[in-house]
């Protein structure tokens, strides 16, 4: 099947294990070439973070079972690029 | 007949299959380079996706009907290009 | 004659054809080398697109016979580029 | 003298001729590279028009006497470019 | 020292000469590879104009004098770029 | 484990020491290619920095201590990437 | 250790010496490659200016004392680059 190849999702994290472990654990995953998260909103218990996950096959099982074993936990999943080529969208921000 | 190179597509889709899943099936068919899903908007059973998709030579029935399989719908058609070469629209976003 | 080499329009198109037929028909036209159609506003009876054509030496008028073949009109020509090289407008957006 | 470069130009023109004709006629001037005419404003009678010309040596009397040829009129001279080299302005659209 | 090689300009001119005129008067000045003239406001009597001139050594007196020349007067310097490399402001339009 | 090759943090910083030797501190740090700090706000007895750091294999715990050497804080990671590439996030400032 | 590369500053500067004169005396410093200044405010007696400069090895502390020896002072330092290479802050504008 077609390979996904970038993935944005949405993660609720709580305060530990840190933004950096958590990103660097992840991007350790076998076929992630670099993942990228920004701190989208604090509360008490939880971090809101946006993901950005590239590679040449990306599987989103494994991406949610490491994501779990951090204590985290995928919100949404905001942007799926599948195929040999990564398409922008257009519209996106007219 | 001039080739279809891009379709941006608004798609409604319930909740199962998952973006992942319904985007990887959608860049599988022949003729797809890249598809690329963004959520637009989530509602109890359904969700929003604008959904673009690349190729030399989109044949947008064989799209819905896989998008249809997938127990989703084409919404609307919100862009289309086609031709030898993708033309971008200078007035989009000014 | 200085060559057309593109055109921006907004067209009124009933629903059918569809976007895509539209399109293709359009592309499909000599001297065109793509077309892209953006969906702008979705009335009752019809949709408003703003077509963006390019191509070394492009005619309006069998554009304009075309466009009406498909049952639709050009309601207005929004931009128009012509000569050996398309130049942009420095103030566009600004 | 230095050569101008690259014109834009506000013109007001009755509704004939067209645009394309209008542009076309306009780049069809000795020393025009490409013309460029964007729709701004429709009135009962007239259209607003911003063009963009470049070239490697304009003459505004020859394309002021061309736009009056073509029954519009220069309401306003935008920009001018001058020079070898076509400096833009970095604090437009600040 | 160490040469100008960008000045934008705040710049006063009566209607007359005309701005291409001033554009290309100004641009024949030694050392200047460019001029653009972009007008701001239109008054009664006196148009504002922002003026970017490029160049590898330019000289604010000798470009002051020929504005003076042209009737117009400098109303304010609005950014002044030297040295070896134009470097461009990281903060300007965030 | 996959590197951390840009982190940007928000930084508490006394007015001792300055921004800039704040900086070149914390840049010369093994395995830092570079590092921007932006000024963000000023109250009386600290600085808010935004503080974005390059650097081919970037470990947080020493630039960390670097920074709390330099009697500042880090007050929150706002952005951390990992792997072989530095991966954009699509949706930023859309 | 690690070289200040560039360097945002916010200064006063009395209407004399002129913005002219300010930036190339303080681009002929030893080790600067170029200086954009920009003027962001104009008040009776100062100038607020926001001055970019680029080197392969910037010292502040010339840079301030040419700066007061041009009847200016800095205002303040709004963001300083340093290392090897020039690291964009991908949080800025969004």
């Amino acid at each position: 099947m077609a390979p996904v190849t970038r993935l944005v999702l949405d993660v609720l994290k709580p305060h530990d294990p840190s933004v950096v472990t958590f990103t660097r654990q992840l991007s350790d995953l076998e076929g992630i070439d670099g993942a990228t998260a920004t701190v989208i909103e604090v509360d008490e218990s939880v971090k809101t973070l946006r993901v950005t996950i590239a590679g040449s096959d990306l599987d989103l099982e494994s991406v949610r079972a490491e994501i779990e074993d951090l204590s985290a936990s995928i919100h949404s999943v905001d942007q799926v690029a599948c195929g040999s080529q990564i398409v922008e969208d257009p519209l996106l921000g007219r």
